[in-house]
Formats: C-alpha cells, sequence, structure tokens
C-alpha cells in the first residue's frame, strides 16, 4: 500500500506476518464472505465505539503535541472525523440493532479493548509526536486497506456497508492524508529512517499496535 | 457573568481584583476607548497567534483527558472553533496588516505568553480534566466578559472588528457551554465545591491563570 | 487488612471477588504448597522484571504529580525502593538461575504485562495523583497481603525467600506507608470517600488493576 | 565546560550571551564578591525552595520517560539528591534564618518561578526524553560550572556555603553524570546531533531554560 507513504511502508514491510495476521483475520475474512455471525459483528461494534472513544482521546492527545500549525490541523480534522462521524455512524448501526448510546458507553471493556487503548495512549504520553503516530498508524491505514481490499474481494454483501465505509473515498483520502503527516513529521524530527536509531523502536511501536489490533479481532469473535 | 454558569461565577469572585485587573486591563481600555497604538495591537495579535496555537494544544489536551462522549464532543468542538476559525482569523487580520502566517508562527515567543501557556498545559498535564479546565476558563470566559462590556460601552469604532468578534452570540454561546461543561465536570468528579478540598486549588488555577492573562495584556503595551 | 489504611479498606472490599481471584490465584498457592513449577516462577520472575521496570516508570509518574514534600518523598522514597532493591533482587534471583540482565531487559513482553503496566500509567497521565494511586495500590498490598498470609500458611520451603521478601517487616512498611499515603491523598483532594462521586471511579480503577493482575498470574502458569 | 560531556558542550555554544548572561548574572557576581543582600539571598532560597519542589518532579517525570534501566537508575538517583539532600539543605539554611518548611512550601511563587518550572515540565510532557533533558541541563550545569568557577574567583567569604556545595566533588560528578546521560541518550535515539533535523530544536529547548534561568537571577535581585 505505498500510497499510503514511504514510512508507512516501510513499517508494514518491517511488520511482516504480524501486519498479515492482523489485516486477514478469520474475523476479516468472515465480513469478506459473510460467515462472520452477526453476534460477533455486534459485539465488535459494541468493542469498537468504546474503542473509538479512546482512540480518540489519543488523536486528541497527538494534536497537544503537535509541531506545527499543520500538524494541528490534520489532527483537529482527524479528532473531529472520529467524534462526529465514526462514533456517530457506529451509534447509528447500533441504535438500529437495539442498542442505545448509553449502553454502548457503559459496555464491559474487555482486556484486549483496553490493552490495545491504553498502549497506544501511553505510548504517546511518555513518547513525542512520532511515538504516538506510529501507534495509532496500524488501526488507521489497517482499515483502509482491509476496507479496499474487500470492497474488491468480497463475495457477500452481508457486511457491506461497513466494508463501503473503509472502502470510501473519504476514508481512503485519511488514509493518504495521515501516510503524509507521518512522513513529514518523519522528516522534520528524524530527517530520513534509514541510519537512526529511533528507526526500529517506530517500527516496533508499529509492530506491537498491529499485534494488538489482531487481539481485537479474535476478541470479536468470542462473542 | 452568571450566565457563564455558577463554578465560574464563584471562581470569578474569588478572584477578586486579579480579575478585574486582567478584565479593565488598560490594553482593554484602550480598545474601547480606541487609545491602543495601532503597534501594541499587532503586537498582541502576533503573540495570540502563538499563544493560541498552544491553546488549542491545551483544549486537545483536555480532550484527552475526557470521561464521557459529551466532554469529548464539546472539546472538540472547541478546538476545531480554536484552530479553524479563530487562528484562521488571526491570520487574515495580520495578513491584511502585511503579516504572513510563516512570520506569526516563527515569532519569538515572549515570556508573559511562554509562561501562561506552559502554566495551563501542566496544570491539565499534571492534574486531571477539572485542574485544566480551570487553567483554561479565564481566557475564554474572560475574553466573552470583555467582548460584550466593550461592545455596550465602547466609546471608539477602531477596534471595533476585535470587539464584535467576541461579543457575537456565537462566541458567546462558546462561553455559556464552556460554563456548563465545567458544572456538569464538577458535579462528574466534586459532586459540590462547597466544602470540597479541592475547592481552594481549583479556585487558585483560575485566579493564577487571570493573573497571567493581564501580563499578557501589559506585554501587549510594551510594543 | 485495615492495617494498610482505610481506604484501601474500602477498596478491597468494593473489589470483592476480583480481589480473592488475584490473591488466592492458583498461582500464589502453587508459590505457597510448593507445587508452582520451577519454569513457571522463572517465567515470572522474567516478565515480572519487566513490569518493575515501567512499575517504577509509574510510581516516578505519581511523584511527578505530587502536591506537597511528603508525597513527593514516600514517592521518592518508593521509586528507590523499586529500582536499586526490588528490581536488583530480581537481577540477583535470575542470575543465580543463568538468566542475565541484557536478557531480562531484552525479554519479551507478554500482552498480560503490557496491558497491566500501560492502564496504571495511562490512568496516572490522563487523571491525577489519586487516579494513579488507585491503580498502583493493588500490586502494592496485594503482595504484602500474600507474603503475609504465605508466611503463615505455606506448606512447603520451596519458594520461601520470594515469601519472605512481601512478609518482611520492610515490605510490610511500605504497604502501611503507601496505605497512609492513599488516605491522605484522599483527604486532600477529595475529603471523604463518602458520598464522593469519584468513589466509584477510583474503586474501579483499583478493581481493574486487580483483575490485570490476576492475569499476569494466569500468563506466569503458561510457561 | 567539556567535562560535562559533548552535547552539553555544543548545547552552551548554541546558546552564546545566553549562557553568559545566566551564569555571570550580577546575582551570580554578587555571590562571588559579596556584594548580594542578604535579603536577596533569602528571598532567592524561598524561590528556590518552591524551583527545587517542581523540578523534583521534572525529574521524576524524566524517569517516568525513561527507556533503559540505566536512564531509570540515573534519574532515579537524582530524584533522591534533589529531594533528600538538596531541598533538606534549604530547609537547614533558611531554618537557620528563621524560615521553617511550611513558610517555604506556601510561599507566593513568582511569575518567573513558575515560568521557569512549567515550561521545563511542559517540554518534557509534550516531548520525549531528550526534549526534557535538553530543558533539565542549563540548572544543574549552569550551577556546576557557576560554583567552580566562584570556588576559584571568588573574593568573599560570605556566601563561601553556597558556592561550596555546587564546587564540591559530589555536585560535579551529578553534573558529569547528568551529561554523560545526555551523551547516551543522544547516541540511542538521534545517532549524532550533526545533521539531525532535532539538534535546533534541542538547542532551543536549552537556550530557553538558560533565559529563564537568568530571569530567575533577576528575580532574586528584586527582593
Amino acid at each position: 500500500m505505498s500510497e499510503y507513504g514511504k514510512t508507512f511502508k516501510a513499517w508494514r514491510n518491517a511488520a511482516g506476518s504480524t501486519w498479515s495476521n492482523y489485516t486477514r483475520h478469520a474475523f476479516v475474512e468472515g465480513l469478506g464472505n459473510g460467515s462472520l455471525p452477526r453476534a460477533a459483528f455486534l459485539n465488535y461494534l459494541v468493542q469498537d465505539y468504546v474503542f473509538l472513544f479512546h482512540f480518540s482521546r489519543a488523536w486528541a492527545l497527538l494534536a497537544a503535541k503537535a509541531d506545527t500549525p499543520e500538524e494541528m490541523r490534520i489532527a483537529a480534522s482527524t479528532i473531529d472525523g472520529l467524534v462526529n462521524h465514526e462514533m456517530a455512524h457506529h451509534i447509528q448501526t447500533c441504535a438500529a440493532a437495539g442498542i442505545d448510546e448509553a449502553a454502548l458507553f457503559s459496555a464491559e471493556e474487555e482486556p484486549e479493548n483496553l490493552a490495545y487503548t491504553r498502549y497506544v495512549l501511553e505510548a504517546g504520553y511518555s513518547g513525542d509526536f512520532l511515538d504516538l503516530l506510529a501507534a495509532l498508524a496500524p488501526c488507521v491505514m489497517g482499515y483502509g486497506e482491509i476496507g479496499a481490499r474487500l470492497s474488491r474481494e468480497a463475495t457477500s454483501t452481508e457486511y457491506k456497508d461497513w466494508i463501503a465505509t473503509y472502502a470510501s473515498d473519504e476514508y481512503q483520502k485519511v488514509c493518504v492524508d495521515v501516510g503524509a503527516l507521518i512522513d513529514a513529521a518523519v522528516a522534520r524530527r528524524i530527517g530520513t529512517l534509514d541510519n537512526s536509531p529511533r528507526a526500529e523502536k517506530l517500527a516496533g511501536r508499529f509492530e506491537t499496535a498491529s499485534r494488538l489490533e489482531a487481539a481485537f479481532w479474535s476478541m470479536g469473535l468470542r462473542a
């Protein structure tokens, strides 16, 4: 997915099978071929709402750590997109299934959910803008990659709305913009990743977050 | 200004003359009677742009510390307002005076400016959502109060655009919303301020931030 | 264990079976009756070394959030105890088993380990001193309670060194001191927990951290 | 002062006259020739006690952001030195002048004092370990340089105790250790400062903190 930027491509390659374990997880394949049980999907949606709340907090923390007006503007737009569109979309979808927002927000947070968001937030608090971006990237771009692939490969229409959301031009543009934000942040803070002693640590953050994403899908299947 | 909420009223009263030193500062009076030199106003605008950048970071930090979707939505809207409207407005006004955004962003940050924003951000990082809100409130509401008063009392049209911005229904609504956010956050985390051992500390944060605002006006006059 | 303070007692009671699932976990019982396989114990020690590194970071964050010299002094002493005594003790024990410090520090961090420490750190960064203390307490006091109980009830000498460490007067004093620190911090920031809207959230942090402790023991058994 | 490490030397050179304005400030010269009024010295000591409290918080934050056991150990030792020795020394000196610790801790914090410590803490919270170290270094090493120089050049014995504290082998060793910590942290996170896009920003943090130190001396003279 080189269209999401040079740094993403390097991190994705370095993550190896961890990346494919996440983006080609059984849950994902079930979205594509329609075999995913509805109960698992709803369980995932509820947990994902709680996830999006903490993920929005993490994007807000990124804005708090911005160094330039441009970094601030992209982070602010992303927070707006998450809070006022993606979370709102979850609320609507769940409402249609008879789950209201209060129930969503008060859902018991599963261990895999908690582990993932706290890892991302802590990476941001203890590190800098770039440490946080490396931990945020797998969710943003992984969903973009999954949405784009399933929109071509899906053999069922069961989960076409979910697929369409992440395959949409709008969401793909978010991935491209975040990829450009990452490349610019690397240029600004490191220069080039090659030969940088930080390269391994940043790639490690990306890989850990990808592993936590795969565990999140497995949690979804438990329902 | 009880219309900005119960907690604001308590904090404002507790701040006493510190509050009037800020909201009736010579700089403010000069905006109202037109005696403020243009050079001082431009100097202030440039510093205020740098201020707004860090102030936006502080509001983003507030979103990162939100406990509920409602707290998150208000913080996210405020960030959007600051970044995409208030900062944009500064850029336009300064552009009209021949100062471009790159010059704004690279302006040397005055000590009073630095002291204020770092105090607010640190209050937020070391404390919780409420510690941060108490440090954010004086800027938001003080400007609302100044704008509303000058729109009635100004004897000159020299700075009418500035006055109109903060006297506007839109800005006054921000103050009312932030006041309600503060009252709800106090109810959620403390119950009632009366008898709370935190009351004095929170009022102290509000007063310190108000004092730093007054110093910011004094800095503006130095130009 | 009322000797660890009034607040701890309230949190422990509120945690109910989550607390006993942690302090009477099969891993713990295996330490007492000697049935715990040596490989499981070593696996635990290695993970616990990584844990102690991040747990020391969390205590350091507590010191960064201290409001008074007394809070600072207790946190500073605890960091010193963790870094220069407890971690050093792990290094010695592991060295005796042929595992050097470099191997300890570079050990792959298990998901349960990561989940626990990042939860604690993030609670501290996003909340205040008290949010962090509530998340730190289960580890400190739970080990004190386990050590004290096993020193009376153990039916095997296999793990007597481990038991003696946490049953020691020195470690018990740490628990008493931290209990007093918590009670004083509650008095300073809340007054009394009864009727405080924060009580439930703080008790929730304590319970979540206790649940993550139980998962840590389960991880140890996987070896 | 190349003995405090390679990075410190680069930052000190880049700070130019800002560094000499700080380390050869009229307050400092008054310590050396005995012309500093006792009231100014006591005023400084009281403010410096408040400063050391927040500075200890900043070192604790550094420990919270440590990446390696070695970084953790040095930060933990420094916190212990600040809290249990340097602050204790201030308490004793002030007690001898009739000022007790409660009075010290509750002293009104001067704006220059607040500006400095909040700048350092915020640099640490928003940035990473290295951003924080660059903001911490001027205080640690500047005092070392001043102590060492005045121990050779002082023409009065009026402030010999103060001078001896910072000229002592013990304090000089702290400076050397912190210098080595900085060099190792740069090697670990950047490689070499030459050609790194972060070099300018880090040097800027060092210079800003040095400027805030000079303002702190000026505040001392106001008494």
